[in-house]
């Protein structure tokens, strides 16, 4: 098995690289989701969680406050702690639109979101015409290969076609969310959402994993954490905590604890 | 088969009542979807097409200088001749997420739209957590049954687990975009996209059939027609025809004619 940095130097795209050599500076294969509707908040998470974390996952549609400053900034923060910006649009709808809303609209998601993703619903030729965009801009996509919700489609068939997808389009797509390893290639890299402590479910169908049921049993690389940290009292804390968790998980999958 | 406004008078939801209610009105089953990216383009086509039109489709997220003035004059246009405003938003995450993207941000969908979609791929909750936003102001929902893009996943297991989500939650989704008819039930309204007199494909995986073949042979009730219609020389004289060509299909369809 591969170390994130050894994983690095087989890679082409230059998100994937930079990625996966981050992660092994930082010791850290944490990513924070800030689901806020707050400019200022999600401003000063970042600046919280920066130290702790490789990727900021953002749903940049549900802050009622932004403007052109909100990215501006955002990217000054992920320069200064050397974190990736990851919007999670999951973008679903055939090429034209899928690349417009890629591309234009109020939040020119390309301009700075080195890493957002799609859902491989749309079939092939939507994933070739955001790719044509995003690699103009040396940018990298996942794609949604398997979901943590309730009841969810995206299994079986659908999870072999999306991780066929990724293979065709591997210059840009450099991997996948999703809940367990998909495939041996180590240039892919597996992010999983729903990761907690405690595990359990919300109310909403939510359902929840520890960093080590994720990394060690499923053969994740990136655990991504949400609710679990941001409503915590002490942010960097348990930020703190969850990147210990995941990188003793990670040392300990690769037998090197 | 029941007609537009038979249909009208077995459903329960307001915004598919007031659907088929002008369909019947207005002598028109034609939906324009218009993927500009300047406001005053989008308002100007949305008064041209206005007369011929029961479903006005929209990407909000690709207008490169909306602001809250846009859909207050959108509002009064749908007022003023009478059709729905559908935002093609294909929302497609776990229930927390898809709420405050439909609810909440810059666009605040669920206060202007009375109709948008939904994928099923995250599950029957993720559709519970939009209807609990959305009946509250008297909306509506589509699901995405099946697509237009050459090699979608959206078919056979996952088209036939759409339409029972749907079932499931038949207060609040009214319908589907889909290729064909996919259920008896009256109160169900397919809608479907990829429409063009020519037929054929676009460069980016988009296939379309005519009016014909949707309404008569594949048994759909609203055609929504793009790009054959906006970048026409005279956009009202295309969108006539287009009505007109979709209104004889319903008729021959009902053995009116």
């Amino acid at each position: 098995m591969l170390t994130y940095l050894e994983r690095a130097k087989l890679c082409n795209n230059p998100v994937a690289i930079k990625l996966l050599s981050l992660m092994d500076a930082k010791k850290t294969n944490l990513s924070v989701s800030v689901d806020v509707t707050r400019k200022e908040e999600l401003l000063s998470l970042a600046n919280s969680l920066g130290p702790s974390i490789c990727v900021l996952k953002t749903h940049i549609d549900i802050l009622e406050d932004f403007d052109n400053e909100t990215v501006t900034m955002l990217q000054q923060i992920a320069k200064q702690h050397n974190f990736i910006i990851f919007e999670d649009r999951k973008f679903a709808d055939i090429g034209n639109t899928a690349s417009l809303q890629y591309e234009k609209g109020i939040y020119h998601i390309a301009d700075w979101a080195q890493l957002t993703n799609a859902h491989s619903v749309a079939g092939a030729d939507s994933i070739a015409s955001l790719k044509k965009v995003g690699l103009q801009k040396n940018n990298a996509m996942l794609l949604v290969a398997e979901m943590s919700s309730q009841g969810n489609l995206a299994h079986g068939y659908y999870t072999a076609e999306t991780v066929q997808m990724a293979s065709q389009y591997s210059d840009f797509v450099i991997g996948f969310i999703c809940q367990h390893k998909l495939t041996e290639n180590p240039t892919f890299i597996h992010f999983t959402p729903g990761i907690k402590f405690s595990g359990g479910e919300d109310a909403q169908g939510q359902q929840y994993r520890t960093p080590h049921q994720a990394i060690v049993e499923a053969g994740i690389d990136i655990i991504i954490v949400g609710r679990g940290i941001y409503t915590a009292t002490s942010i960097q804390h348990e930020a703190k905590k969850y990147q210990e968790a995941g990188w003793e998980a990670y040392l300990q999958k690769m037998s090197l604890l």
